[in-house]
Parts: C-alpha cells; structure tokens; sequence
C-alpha cells in the first residue's frame, strides 16, 4: 500500500501558524516580527512561541536590532526551512490530488 | 490587505492525522477502524482520541458494532465534516498558490 499522503507532514511545520510564517518568510529575504503579527493576526506572545519552535527546528534564524530608536526583531528562513516547506507544500499537493480524484 | 491562506485553517481538520481520517472517510460510505489504524499506521490510543475530536466537533459519526463475532467500529463523515473538509482544502489550494507565485 502506498503511503498516505499524511504520513509525510511533519507538524512543526504543518501547524497553521507555523505554516503562515514560513510561507511569509519564503516570500523575503527578512520578515519584522511586527508584519507577522498584524499579517497573521497573533498576539505578541503567541507569534512569538511559533517563532521559537521553528528557531528551536532549526528552520528560522532570529535577528534582533534596532530601527532608529525601536528595538525590532527580524526572521528570516533557513535553507533547512526551505526545505522543510518545500517538503510540507509536496505533501499538501499530493494530499490535494487524492482528494479531487476521490 | 487580504488575509493569509492560514486563517481560513481550522486545526481540528488541519491537525494531521485528523486530516488523514477525514479524507479517506471521505472517500468512502464509512470506513472501519482498523483500516484507519493501518492506513495512517498510529496506535489504537492514538486513533481513538483524534476520532473523538472529529466526532465531538460533529464532523464523524462512529458505530459500533460486530463483524460475525468480531467487536468492530466503524466511522462515517457527516455533511458537517464534508464542508470543514471542503473549506481545508480550499485553504490549502490558496495557500499552494500563494507560494507558487512567491
């Protein structure tokens, strides 16, 4: 029997805010802790805690720094998150696929 | 701004071994318990629990019964869990498209 595609999901990764953050990091070379937050719609704490798994996983590297006066943090994506979502999108689209063939 | 893909995701279907038990009961008029066991290879305990998840959120309906003399479950999706189902994989193509494009 062939594996389903579930299987394949990893959920440090797979889980919905850890996903929307990856997918906006992916998206620029750096992303503001701020424009996450408002974009994702998380509080502070929370954004912050998924923030911390994927630093945690290896797949975001964290920055911390200043804007003018204003201490701002920075994410940015690993290639190890690159590839972690690359994997996660595969088995999304192969998850996608078995269920418009169903 | 648009919203994100992710924040028309709902962790009850998107957790991933529910999402698992979801699209095959999706395929099917009801699908038995061990089938769902082996198929997404988890334990019993484990099985159980994301089945009373989806059955408590109205998304499943589980009947026991027996097979000859053989206890057996089986569960079924509701047009409940057909929708929420609908709705994650809407999301899940938006979100597919989205990084598609980045």
């Amino acid at each position: 029997m062939t594996e389903h595609p579930t299987a394949g999901i990893d959920e440090t990764v797979h889980q919905r805010h850890r996903l929307g953050i990856l997918t906006i990091a992916a998206e620029a070379k750096r992303v503001e802790f701020g424009y996450l937050k408002s974009t994702l719609e998380l509080t502070a704490g929370n954004l912050s805690r998924h923030i911390t798994v994927l630093e945690e996983a290896g797949l975001l590297e964290v920055e911390k720094g200043y804007d003018g006066k204003r201490p701002k943090t920075w994410v940015s994506i690993t290639n190890k998150g690159r590839e972690a979502l690359a994997a996660e999108m595969a088995a999304l689209r192969a998850l996608l696929d078995r269920h418009d063939r169903g």
